[in-house]
This record gives C-alpha cells, sequence and structure tokens, in this order.
C-alpha cells in the first residue's frame, strides 16, 4: 500500500469538514480551506485538517456548493498543476465540462458521496458521514492513474464505490432522486385544501410518499439547475403519465397499466443486499405504545431464531398502540407468527 | 349497554369475513352470504357468522367490491326494511346517492374502515384486521340512532372513530391515498430508462416514495372510477405543481417554493397520536447485518431508558451492514449517542 496522498480539501462544511475528520482519523495527512473564517476556523479545530503548508497537495478536494463547484474545480486544475482533482457535487456532467475546458481533465475525476439525508455545516460534521454510503466516481477523461488516487478516499472511507459516466450518472439521479423529491412535494403540496380533520385520514403510505418532502430547500434549488434538462426530462416522463390516467376515458384501466409498469419498476430497487425487499414477508404485530415494548418484541423473535431483515412501526393517531411490522424470510413467517402469538402477542393482518 | 345488534354481513371476502370474526369473537350474533358459494362456506366454517335464520338483522354491513357496493347497499334497504344498513367501501358519496335515491337514507351510515395493507380474500380474515387504525362514518342524512348503531361495530373493534360527510370523505382519500398512489407508480414507471446500476443508486428516499407503487391493482380500478371527480382534480393540483418547475425561467426558484409549500403541509401529517413525526430526533447507527444485532441496540437503548419512537432501517446494497435510525425524544439524543458509542456503536450522521 501506497502512503496516503497529500490532501488539501477545499470547503469546510459538513461534507468537507467530514471527509477531513474520516481521512485524518485513517492517518492521512490533510489540509483544509474555506473562504469563510469562522468555518476554515472550525473545521481546523474540530480536526477536519490543518493549514496549508509549502509542499503542494497531491489530491485535492472540492466540497463547495454545487453551483460554485465547475469554477472552484477549474482553479484548483490550475493552481495545483500536480495534483490529481475531485469534488463531491451531486450533479457531475457540467463540473467535467467545466474541468474538460481547461484542458487538464486527465486530472479530474468526478465524486459523489451519497449521504442519506440532507443537513448541513461544519459543525455536524462526522467522519463516518459517508460509510456504507454510495460513492460514485464520474472518470471521463480521467487517467487511470488519477481515478486510482481518487478511489483510495472512498475505499479508505469504507464506501460502497460505483463507477459511471458523469452524464449517466446525472440522468439516473433525475430518475432516482432529483424527480421524487418534486413528486414529494408536489404531492404534499396538494393536501392544502384539507382540514386537520382530513389530514389526520393519512396512513403509512402518504407518510412515506411524503416523507422527504419535510426535506429542508437547501441546495434543491442549484441541483435542479445544474441537473435541469434531465429533470425536466423526468418530470416530463410523470407528468405524462399523470396525464394519462387524468385524460382516459376509462380512468380505472389507466391507473391499473400505471399501476403494473410501477410494479414492475419498483421490483428492481434494491432493498438488501441487491436483492429485491419484496422477497421478505410481513409480519405485523399490534404493540402497545409503552417503553420497552418493541424490545420485548425483539426478543420473542430472536428466540425463535427469525432475523429481522426489516422493521415498520405505525403509530395509531389516538389510540395507545402501535402496528409494528417485521419483515422476514418467508419460510420463517409462520413460525414466527405461532411463537408470537404463543408470547401473547396480537398479530395484525399484514 | 345494550344486547349487541343481531347483524347480517353481505359479502365474504377479506373485509366481511374478518368483520365477522371480530364481532363473533365478542358475542354479536352475526350471520354472513356471499354471492360465491365456496366463499360462503369458507367464512362460515372459519367462525365469522352462520346462515341467516328466520329473525330480521338489526344491522346489515354491505362488504363487497366497491363499484358493486351503491347497487347491493340500495338492495340491502329494500330488503330489510327495519334494518340499519352500511358499507365498508373506500370511496363513499356514490353509495351515499345510491341510498338517498331509495329514499330510506336515514337508515344508511356509509363506513370506511382504513386497513393499512391490501389484501382480500376470505383466507386472509383476521377479527383484529382494523384494530387500531380510523374508520370511518359518513351518516350523510341518517338518524342518530342509525349513526349509534353502525357505531358499534368500530368501537367494539377498538377503532378510532372519525366521523365526516361523503363527500368530504372523498375528497380527503383523493388527496391522502388515491392520488399518492398514482403519483407513487408514475415516480417509479419513470425508472424504467435505467440500467441496473443505475437503480442501485436509490437511497431511502426513493424506497420510502415508491413503496406503495409496489401494491397489487387490486380494487384501485374501481377506486378511481369511483372517486373519479376528486382523483382528477387533485392529479391537476399535482400536474400543474410539476408543470410550474418544468416550465420554470428558474427551475431553482420553482422548486425551492414547492418544497416550501410541500414543508408545511408535512407538517400537518401526524406521526404519533396526532403529534408532529418531526419532532423526534434521530440517532442513525452503523449495525453488522447479522442476526441479533438490532436486539442488542435496543436493549442498550432501554438500558439508558431512552424509549424509541420510531425506527427504520436502510440496508447498504453491497455492504454487510445497515443503517438503523432510532426516532427518540430530543432531550433524550445526546445521551442516548453517549451510551451506544460506550457499548462501542458507531454513530453515524443523522
Amino acid at each position: 500500500m501506497q502512503n496516503p496522498p497529500r490532501t488539501h480539501i477545499v470547503g469546510a462544511g459538513l461534507i468537507g469538514a467530514s471527509l477531513g475528520i474520516g481521512l485524518a482519523a485513517e492517518g492521512w495527512d490533510v489540509t483544509i480551506e474555506d473562504n469563510d473564517p469562522e468555518a476554515q476556523a472550525l473545521a481546523r479545530s474540530i480536526g477536519a485538517g490543518g493549514a496549508p503548508g509549502d509542499d503542494a497537495p497531491e489530491l485535492v478536494i472540492v466540497a463547495v456548493p454545487p453551483s460554485a463547484a465547475p469554477a472552484v474545480v477549474a482553479a484548483a486544475l490550475g493552481r495545483y498543476p500536480e495534483a490529481v482533482v475531485t469534488d463531491v457535487a451531486s450533479v457531475k456532467a457540467p463540473i467535467a465540462d467545466a474541468a474538460a475546458a481547461t484542458g487538464a481533465s486527465s486530472r479530474y475525476v468526478g465524486s459523489h458521496p451519497m449521504a442519506g439525508r440532507e443537513i448541513s455545516g461544519g459543525l455536524g460534521a462526522q467522519g463516518d458521514l459517508f460509510k456504507a454510503r454510495p460513492w460514485v466516481l464520474c472518470p471521463n477523461g480521467a487517467t487511470a492513474e488519477a481515478v486510482a488516487l481518487v478511489s483510495r478516499v472512498p475505499e479508505v472511507l469504507q464506501c460502497d464505490v460505483v463507477t459511471m459516466e458523469a452524464s449517466a450518472h446525472d440522468a439516473a439521479v433525475a430518475r432516482v432522486s432529483h424527480a421524487p423529491q418534486v413528486a414529494a412535494s408536489a404531492v404534499a403540496a396538494a393536501l392544502g385544501i384539507l382540514d386537520a380533520d382530513d389530514v389526520a385520514l393519512a396512513g403509512q403510505g402518504l407518510r412515506d410518499v411524503t416523507r422527504i418532502a419535510g426535506s429542508l430547500p437547501g441546495m434543491w434549488a442549484d441541483i435542479a439547475r445544474m441537473n435541469r434538462t434531465h429533470l425536466i426530462e423526468t418530470l416530463g416522463h410523470i407528468i405524462d403519465d399523470l396525464e394519462d390516467v387524468r385524460e382516459a376515458d376509462d380512468i380505472g384501466e389507466a391507473l391499473t397499466d400505471l399501476i403494473d409498469r410501477g410494479r414492475f419498476e419498483v421490483a428492481r430497487i434494491p432493498g438488501k443486499h441487491g436483492g429485491a425487499s419484496r422477497d421478505w414477508t410481513p409480519v405485523t404485530v399490534i404493540v402497545p405504545d409503552t417503553p420497552g415494548q418493541l424490545l420485548r418484541l425483539l426478543s420473542h423473535t430472536a428466540e425463535v431464531g427469525v432475523n429481522v431483515e426489516d422493521i415498520s412501526i405505525e403509530h395509531s393517531p389516538r389510540q395507545p398502540v402501535g402496528l409494528t411490522t417485521l419483515y422476514v424470510l418467508p419460510a420463517r413467517a409462520a413460525d414466527l407468527i405461532a411463537a408470537l402469538e404463543r408470547q401473547g402477542w396480537e398479530i395484525a393482518a399484514s
């Protein structure tokens, strides 16, 4: 194993500072800077990197807001003519284009570390922010050496590395992330005519669909602007499908067709380790809403040796019970139900 | 407490048979019939009710598919001129209209018991199918006595009773249930151009948005046809919002506006006991994907006396770990994190 590359991070927000903490913890020599002196001082004080010294970095990580990334990546390629440069923005083609325009795209590899939730600010920085998350690498015109160097970051941080071209990445995230955000917000916004009693009819389905609609707007404006073409194309696809249902002579037939097409795609979304989540059987239990009940339930489940693959909890709006669904291997569901019933649990329809 | 009403159920599918089992278990005198002799025999054999005798029922529950409900309710009002009639379809105004056309709407009260998941067939029947779920009552032109009689069903089955007019119900379920189903299916269908590697970029956000898109089409065609006006109006609202983003001169500004409006509405969706789910603080833990780890995590949580209000599990597509998020009271989050770290758990950014 080679020594870790001397690494310089430009941008000390949540992502930059978290990368700095994570890499420094692995023994990397990390420096960090930020336009904002306070953010820079904070990042250096929490171990996200030191002040740059005389030695030029071998790797530069640009961790600035997406709209600033193209210019800052281009500037970094000029400022450090021997270094490999990467960035962490969630849209990749405009940055690859900016790197290509400098003539130094052989030294630029795009990165997109995919954190699960949107948070911001260096104060929330943690070295394991991206552990076990996908980290997309977009080599485009980079040399194999440059790709290998950048790859060391997700490898040492134990991320799940995926390699694809920048335009394919942008088309994919429009479909799996950006358009779903827009649609979830539109479904939520349509609740606006309802009074509180009506909204109380919401079940787990609505809560699931609109969960990401609760996200802060944050960088979404930048992301939408930078991925405008793919986002517009995806929204057009969704709008066309909704229009087909709205305009159909037989709305029932049109909806059945759409549901059938959607089911086919949902089955392709990875659940656990690339497998389809629909391979599990749900077992729904009525759980009193008092401390320790969930623990009791899982203890009784463990006693019969059944592994819980996933779990969801649905609270009853006005009653002191919740419906907890355990997802288990189909072959074990009957055993589990029998065992739980022997322990006095009420099994609900699932 | 009066004696339970002699109750006759028309329709021995999942809902009819489950109601029969649940009411019979409470000591009610229940009879059940179905056009399909096999379904009828099955329901009677599993304790969902007996064969009708000489005594006319006091309460008739029509549990047939939504499209058949208007005619069957009207027929029941004629066939049992002394009985109060209810039904269980998930669209209410067309059935209230059919009851009114018979001149007997004083004896008809609409019901909508809201089960969490779509399943069908008497074989899956369980007496507690609706326990702790909302049960909507739509009295419309019914007498107070008729409403009181029908109310005894959700009361004895321990449902969460909500009373509203039929048209308000239908407008509400279009927004909280029917249109979200259509939108989730459209988001899922838009994944169709992606190959498997692209879909693997999906995170918890997409899984949440599209979870209900995995539902079987089942009765959705009937539901869409019967609630067509409200569904079309709601889809129009959603399409307009998506169009505004797609057509905007500044897509970033348009999306920020939509996200802001969506966030306002999401905060109104009841989480636990009518409270907003956003009152909890997420604590995300990196959990090895081996049997018993979830139980260990909850044991360590219980040891410090922190109650888990909700839980979600996100599996890493290609790694043997998962990210488990515990939602706890904000005042307890720091204690919990400290205690879990002492036990050797890795806390991820949340």
